[in-house]
């Protein structure tokens, strides 16, 4: 049974560990991977970290998960790019990145899983919006699929890239730095279709916190 | 001997072509895949295209790309967040998203054929650059590997989402919309061991593209 608390203060974690979860919980696509017939079957998709897990979901009818049988081996790479790096040559020049893969073996949640697997999703994605709409129906339950895969301590890999461009070994004039990348949140925009104009709170909170400081 | 133009006004492409090139040449990173004895093996990498290929780089010593092998069935996937879509319910919230797998097999390019291909690749991260510095010398060209992959029609899958929240199929007075996200860069930061801090024209111009509107 995987742990599902958040973990934040979690007492065994290793650096790497903890390098991984923020990394899972600052971006929200990665690419899912598995072997299909000996050759490499990829699907890009949004992910949730949950505890010491990964939630994917998808539509069970046409959906890309239907492919994932349970129990494949799995991985699902992410990347960021948090730099550019300028250096003072192109083969100094690199940028600053944190990655993770990911390996585990895929199983897709029984149906009494489904419900909090999928707040947990929303809760990751929007937090506090599960609360301002109606609760998902049965049929919409019905409609989702989720699959897992687990977290586990000598299953990932993680690499990163930090600091500013290295310090030159032979003289030079040319300029060498760096260039930070950030991803903001724009002005919320109201659909055409809602009766009101009032952006809720969560929505709110998800740009306000995703603005340039 | 792939087409190396830049192709932006070819004749035969297809719309699915066009939305591939504009999402290969927009992000900087993505997740390469193979497999090796059987397992799912990926890592995540910066790459760029070149017109009807795409080029990745890295260490011929230790790094990743050494377990590739010449011809090995390989993808590239790549994934860009757009905007996160607010829905009335969660059922109906989701992403924006422009997502690709292109499949090929990789192509370890000559000694012959690599020097161009590092121009390329640096002229594709950062335009002008090449310009503002020495060459790359023959030692740093002979610890640099360069694999290419081909972009083939009928070999890559392109999937996007656009547009704003889905009309509700039932009564409702929650909000729906969307909120867009943009990747944009900071000041340029000088490293201690430039001996100017006149930022060139190459990370102005970089810098000043990915400004907020």
């Amino acid at each position: 049974m995987p742990n599902l608390t958040l973990n934040r203060h979690r007492e065994r974690g290793s650096t790497e560990r903890l390098i991984l979860d923020d990394l899972l919980d600052d971006i929200l696509a990665g690419t899912l991977s598995t072997v299909v017939d000996g050759e490499p079957w990829v699907v890009p998709m949004l992910f949730a970290r949950q505890g010491d897990r990964i939630l994917l979901h998808g539509s069970t009818g046409a959906g890309a998960l239907r492919h994932v049988a349970a129990g494949a081996p799995a991985a699902l790479a992410v990347i960021a790019v948090d730099a550019l790096i300028v250096g003072h040559t192109t083969f100094d020049s690199s940028a600053n990145y944190r990655s993770a893969v990911v390996h585990g073996k895929l199983t897709p949640l029984p149906d009494d899983e489904r419900p909090a697997a999928l707040d947990a999703l929303s809760e990751r994605i929007l937090p506090g919006r599960a609360r301002e709409v109606r609760p998902m129906t049965r049929q919409e339950m019905a409609k989702t699929m989720v699959v897992s895969l687990p977290i586990t301590e000598g299953a990932f890999l993680v690499k990163t890239r930090t600091g500013t461009a290295s310090a030159p070994d032979e003289e030079t004039t040319a300029w060498h730095g760096h260039v930070e990348l950030r991803t903001v949140a724009l002005e919320p925009v109201t659909a055409p279709t809602s009766t009101t104009s009032e952006v809720p709170q969560s929505v709110r909170d998800f740009a306000g916190a995703r603005v340039l400081v």
